[in-house]
């Protein structure tokens, strides 16, 4: 459940996912099940990141563009954009049991809509 | 074959191929073998978003650019861009024998060159 | 190591790793453990496309923009914005031992920072 646009770090709760799994070696395959949220890979550390990621992804897709479709509001095209330029997608290695994530490296779901969403994050591993 | 520059769905083409490998669990992965097309996966409901994705593409990767690289037309180098942007790879777990898409996905080639084109697709299945 | 932003192709560094591990049939995962680098797949014929890309992004995530995040310099928080933009993972299948690159498809790390950093790629494989 997102409380409007931004970023939100989700990698422990995939660490706490990976461990039930219990995979020594493998990929795990993060999927976003929306057209209008996507995944991103950030810095974990400073929270200005996040702020400035976001304030400029509304910039480069903004509400007043010369959209035609906007059934659901003016934060409507743009959350499409914003997932095209991003991604619903993401796979991670696997070694001795942990992601191979860098040190400063958390993963994110992108809420691209102004209100709140519940939204469907598939967890997948292959692996032994 | 593409007829210029859009977004071709072609969701049911891989569905079709996944029914043939009597795959039930693991990961499907769609790879687009060029750098002046990609993949995206966006609404399928309504036409105007795809519409939308093309005319914003368009804009801030315009044929006008300050570019080098224009051997093959001003579609050229705004074409590489638009990939870069997007991708040409994508993954997707298959559970119970279908993929994970959320119910307004849709799987697109997204083609950047102005002029049809014959455009290589690679599926690829892992799993049992 | 890079020496300052741009594009560096390594897909003959993944292709000797590869023949390396015998996998006839799979897929290899290039996973990017930073937030200020991040992959490409791209034309490897014509240079000035790499160029054009590099000068493109400079354009569309500035080093001047209105950022809080700057405690490394003036090209940190663009470095965010341009690994946002693309991709810190690619997966590519193997079919009879060799990838399915396309004749003009390279792999590149896009390195965002200005100043020469040792970047760490993870190479996995799945198959047999």
């Amino acid at each position: 459940m997102t409380r409007g646009q931004g970023l939100y770090e989700f990698t422990s709760d995939i660490n706490d996912w990976l461990a039930s799994q219990k995979v020594q070696t493998g990929l795990l395959t993060v999927f976003c099940r929306h057209t209008s949220a996507s995944l991103l890979v950030q810095e974990n550390a400073d929270p200005t990141v996040q702020h400035d990621i976001k304030a400029y992804f509304s910039r480069i897709a903004p509400e007043d563009g010369p959209y035609i479709h906007n059934y659901e509001g003016s934060d409507d095209m743009p959350a499409h954009l914003k997932t095209a330029l991003t991604q619903v997608q993401l796979s991670i290695p696997i070694v001795t049991g942990s992601l191979v994530l860098g040190t400063w490296q958390g993963v994110y779901l992108f809420e691209h809509r102004v209100r709140p969403h519940r939204r469907e994050i598939v967890l997948h591993v292959i692996g032994e």
